[in-house]
């Protein structure tokens, strides 16, 4: 017979598999993130993970290029979600009447985007929500905040700084400074083009990018980007208000951002976090209306966002024409774990559990017994699966990093009513003689 | 401006939102699942949703049809994986070397089939996998039935019974009783079809069905018919081990079959569940080569299997000549959650947790405070997020099943340093004046 060709077993590009060690990271990520949502009284949902393109498409800006889409077999063009956000106000508008408003919900789950892997970023990634829909209030794109903010230090990894802007802040100052610009329709989007370079050419540049646009005066664009860069104080905030005096929409953003930054950073006192103003930030996404944010890790600068989100009030338009206003935020699990990684806070785990050794075959059922009770109790086990040799055994324990060894032979066999059995540390080599029930004592954790 | 045409708010036929209720159930289960894997040694992974389709087509026997697949942006044939076992053999080839062998892996993940609808039956579904590859024995046959039925012992839903078949005891029998039958290519495969009809037609219309094969005397049929019909005791499969006594593999088949199911059931003494054997299971998937199972809700006859598996020694074959066998098994989570919904076992939580009413906008900060406070001490609790009167607010938290309120205002705030506040219970209208660290320690669980 002809030898078979062999597939290549390979990934797509951008795509990921999870060792065991980068698993257990990633559990601890969600767990965290279920305990604050069980304290916080937010409640976890979940939604598929194709839906109608349609529902998809339309809402995520530049995004919209990168979703996977497909015709189905049953001649369907659907989508895989490229957030839990937009799927969510699908959600919310179909399921309207069967949850308490407002409604906080969290939410963990897989989303994909064909967008150019790079380190960190990858084209299915984990997101963990919170959003709150419902009420339009300071109060509630602070309890958003809040359950992140919570999540994150909970995870204590190190520091980290929570960057706030706001989309009419950076409008007003616009007018503010480039009224003439601000007179063409297409003004304000080609200045928030500009700034959104800032991250990458610096100020200058950006000045002299905003100059070249027309009605833009040189002393305009240098005011604006003094006060842009001197966004992180709340005296800038201050100012701010009053250079925007008269723009209602603009003050009330003022007001509501230095709300959400000075109760964020009154939670966090004594925690590893710590929330800034950041006028520069503006988000990719196109549904955000309001409040917008960024996460960054103090450790690594240059690093990127770890957690993101702001206020999207016009999200469920396009299904209802009831009024769903809704502020969310999201932890990226899978940038948060790169991060981590290169914090080098991903590591081994030092030996733990125990090896069941099957001395001899006549004794595998009582060994079988012992396993399972030391499973119940919760104590790692293994038990030999191949009927090998005893040394092959031992160094089965020491690959998988077992902290002990209990061998089960003859011996332990004709001894079964005493349930005395020698437990072998693995790390010293010495061995006591105990009954099961001492040594479930001596390592239940 | 003209009235937006709204989308109308509907999820893809065959797919499912979780309700928080129904949230809270799976991740009770995935957690169950988890905490086996931790107690009995299977390493959590992960892969990705999407894979090359050559990677993932060709196994799956009819389920290849179901299969969701279409050419990504770059061009790509790629493919949802319709299980986790295929795309775990590429991982397991491709990361030759990074894993101990025999290495024990458990896997959570949803899947992908566009298969109809049917209750309980669904075309995105979440399963929950334990496997050992790298070795052929019933120690490892035996330690995947033993996770998944520690599994779902410690859910506690009700009995069940795990179901036994081997693909080489049902070849053997046929040989035996069917030998002009199965010296056509196409024979076996034609009896097995008719065998697997057995639960939907009853034996008496398969024996019909097996005789109109060529080859088949209606003695052989009937004798077979009695044998598979039989096959739920232990004595069956000695007699069976009788019959096939010169058919080496088949009674190699027997012997790891009855090792398993007695095991298992000495496991799942005083437990909720029971081995037995069946030998009409063949299971749809086309890549097991050995022992097969199935598992059912003892109060739901019919409903289906919840837990399925078998051993597949050559799965790994087409990635490589290396030898990987192996055998693994899948608790259905979606139709586990189905079923459960069945019996009534998913339910709306009592009362619990804490509602802070902000009874004067200056006493929010403080509030907040022991709003944090509660939250540390891991005490679900809510605040007012819309700056509304006391009355909705204690409407609020009664929609909310919050078992408690404490309002905070300017009374509060005046005696914030005694840090007394008043705790009502919202089942009985009592209140009592506490201070916060009281009301911890009462309502920490």
């Amino acid at each position: 017979m002809a030898k078979q060709k062999k597939l290549k077993p390979v990934k797509l590009k951008g795509f990921q598999d999870y060792t065991p060690e980068v698993m257990k990271k990633r559990y601890e990520i969600m767990d965290a993130v279920r305990a604050t949502s069980e304290a916080s009284g937010f409640q976890m949902v979940g939604t598929p993970a194709l839906e109608y393109a349609e529902t998809l498409l339309g809402e995520g800006g530049e995004t919209d290029k990168q979703v996977y889409k497909f015709e189905d077999n049953g001649g369907r063009e659907v989508a895989l979600r490229f957030d839990l956000t937009v799927p969510f106000a699908r959600y919310a508008s179909e399921n309207f009447g069967s949850y308490p408003l407002p409604f906080k919900r969290a939410q963990i789950g897989n989303v994909w985007r064909a967008e150019k892997p790079q380190k960190g970023r990858y084209r299915e990634f984990c997101q963990c929500d919170f959003d709150v829909i419902g009420v339009d209030s300071k109060f509630a794109d602070l309890e958003v905040v809040l359950a992140l903010s919570r999540t994150l230090s909970n995870l204590n990894f190190g520091s980290y700084t929570v960057s706030f802007g706001h989309r009419l802040i950076l409008g007003g100052l616009l007018k503010h400074f480039l009224p003439d610009l601000m007179a063409s329709q297409e003004g304000e989007k080609e200045a928030l083009i500009a700034i959104d370079k800032l991250d990458k050419i610096g100020p200058e540049k950006v000045q002299v990018l905003l100059c070249k646009l027309e009605g833009v005066t040189e002393a305009g664009a240098s005011d604006l980007m003094k006060v842009i860069m001197d966004g992180s104080s709340s005296e800038t905030l201050s100012k701010i208000a009053e250079l925007l005096s008269n723009d209602e929409e603009a003050r009330e953003a003022v007001e509501r951002t230095s709300f959400v930054v000075n109760e964020v950073n009154k939670f966090l006192e004594g925690k590893p976090g710590k929330a800034v103003i950041d006028l520069k930030i503006a988000r990719g996404l196109a549904y955000y209306t309001g409040i917008v944010f960024e996460t960054t890790m103090d450790d690594l600068p240059g690093f990127g966002s770890i957690c993101s989100g702001g206020r999207y009030n016009n999200l469920c338009d396009r299904f209802s024409s009831r009024e769903l206003p809704g502020v969310g935020g999201s932890i990226g699990l899978d940038r948060l774990i790169a991060g981590l990684s290169e914090l080098n806070q991903i590591s081994n785990d030092k030996r733990s559990g125990v090896y069941i050794i099957v001395a001899s075959e006549e004794a595998r059922s009582y060994a079988l017994e012992i396993c399972h009770q030391l499973r119940d109790a919760g104590i790692a086990s293994d038990i030999d699966l191949k009927g090998q040799k005893m040394n092959k055994q031992f160094q089965a324990a020491d690959k998988l990093s077992r902290a002990y060894a209990i061998a089960i032979g003859s011996n332990e066999l004709e001894q079964k009513a005493s349930r005395t059995v020698g437990l072998k540390d693995l790390n010293t080599g010495e061995q006591e003689a105990l009954t099961i029930e001492d040594i479930v004592s001596k390592l239940r954790t």
